[in-house]
């Protein structure tokens, strides 16, 4: 255990992931009052909305209307999600903070279905994206690899086939003289388990020792926290999560429960095991059980549930 | 990760830790049928029932009529839990499987509030227990030390503490010249994270390196994934578990989502490691499915709701 970080960057990614799936409609107001909550609880990041084609996510239709509406807070990130060029540009014009992103698929048919577009294709898109951030002096700090566990349409995904879509991302970035500062590896469909995060990050890492790593995890099986455990074994120290354990992709081709790793449930594992998180935990079980309120069913965390072990100890 | 097992032992525990705990009656013949539906699932072995004062457990008041209306099948153990040697006689006049067990607890106050008794009074109820054991030719086979990871009433419980409990319980079996062929280690109450899970199970080892450990997980706070990794990193091939993640002790002292490890996402992350557990998964979805049915509310598991990967894999 001695590669435990001493401390973990959690990305909330709940108000996004959440109100992409949830089937009601959200009021824009309560998704607000959600991610002002969120940014209350000491959290660096909270990824507000995505810019995407409302008439494929109508749940996001209101992503402007949201982002604009936000009371920003010091010291927070507000990020946003796109899957193009034109998703960025929407997200420009709001006051989210904008960073450049490259994200790419390990699965051919994951990425035809959530991007609209082939693995080729996407890559075309990917240097006119790139290109814009060098016009515009917009760093590109952040890099995804989807389904790099498993892909439910393309069936096993092997780890040399993610280490072949990590190198063509990174490829694309050199050609504008960009270095990726933090890949994220996600677990889009809830296929990995702790051996399958040791077989993928490792291959990835023997073959870039430097490049930082992060995990974006699903609990569609159960085994998110497990998957995390391993993560945190080989000293990743970021990690995608929704409070309450919000959300699900829309084009993932399942259904079921296929929300994100806990945030409230990943923060209490990590503070109990001496790895500092920077959030109040009491905080973010309030967020959770305002997020469930919002969604009007129950959601799966449970340390919102069953309360820290604080007033236990004395 | 050289310790993984290659084979995992799963003790379902669902019906005896799921029926305890629900508020509304759950009719007989809907446990029987839950029950032979779990034999069927490939289980080594079913804890069926609990032999404890009905005016403390209602749920457990037709405890014989359930273990008299089982259809047995070969192959598989059908046991019962009781807390005191009366319980033990009248799981005897039933067809359940009986085996001498030896439990204690690492709370003092857990102890009086679940057992009945302090810790001095359990060793003489102990001893009374393997008296009658060692004259009935019943082997005892199972040892239990609850709370073992903290307490909701004494708070943080020391490794140390859980040795000195070992101890007694090892003294106790060697002054009847038996010797304990397995060790259960209960995060009775959801305080577990995995260095917990490392510093407990390793003090016990350290200390009695050839005694056998198997772990007892609730998740209450969504860690108990993670500890079961952690487990079978150092080795453990035996956990009680529980379909559809039901359960949770009348007697813990605390409310929430307060379920066993969930069997059914338990074995799945086994299977996809590598690791036998000689269970089907579709049938234990089935069963708990059927769990939900019966009990008439969401119950925690995951892999019920997703499915297995069997099918996206060809």
């Amino acid at each position: 255990m001695s590669d435990l970080p001493r401390r973990v960057h959690l990305h909330e990614e709940g108000p996004r992931e959440g109100f992409q799936i949830e089937a009601g409609p959200i009021a824009s107001a309560d998704k607000v009052r959600l991610i002002e909550a969120l940014a209350e609880s000491g959290l660096e990041e909270v990824q507000c909305v995505s810019f995407v084609n409302p008439e494929r996510v109508p749940g996001m239709a209101d992503a402007e209307l949201v982002a604009r509406s936000i009371r920003k807070r010091d010291g927070v990130r507000y990020s946003g999600l796109w899957l193009n060029l034109r998703g960025m540009q929407r997200a420009m014009r709001t006051q989210l903070d904008i960073e450049g992103t490259i994200g790419t698929s390990a699965s051919e048919a994951f990425s035809v279905r959530n991007n609209g577009k082939g693995l080729a294709a996407l890559r075309e898109a990917q240097r006119e994206t790139l290109a814009f951030c060098v016009d515009h002096g917009i760093a590109v700090t952040r890099g995804i690899v989807t389904t790099a566990f498993g892909c439910n349409l393309e069936g096993v995904i092997a780890p040399a086939t993610v280490v072949e879509r990590v190198a063509q991302m990174l490829d694309t970035m050199a050609e504008f003289g960009l270095r990726l500062p933090i890949l994220r590896l996600a677990d889009t469909v809830g296929w990995a388990q702790p051996n399958a995060i040791a077989a993928v990050v490792g291959a990835v890492r023997e073959r870039w020792p430097e490049l930082r790593l992060g995990l974006h995890l699903h609990d569609t099986r159960g085994t998110a926290m497990a998957n995390a455990l391993m993560g945190l074994q080989m000293g990743i120290d970021t990690f995608d999560s929704a409070c309450a354990g919000l959300g699900g992709c829309p084009f993932a081709g399942h259904t079921g429960a296929a929300g994100n790793i806990c945030t409230e449930d990943l923060a209490f594992m990590c503070e109990e095991m001496g790895i500092e998180t920077g959030v109040d935990l009491d905080a973010l079980i309030g967020c959770a059980q305002l997020a469930e309120e919002i969604v009007g069913h129950p959601l799966p965390g449970k340390l919102m549930r069953a309360g820290t072990l604080g007033r236990f100890r004395h």
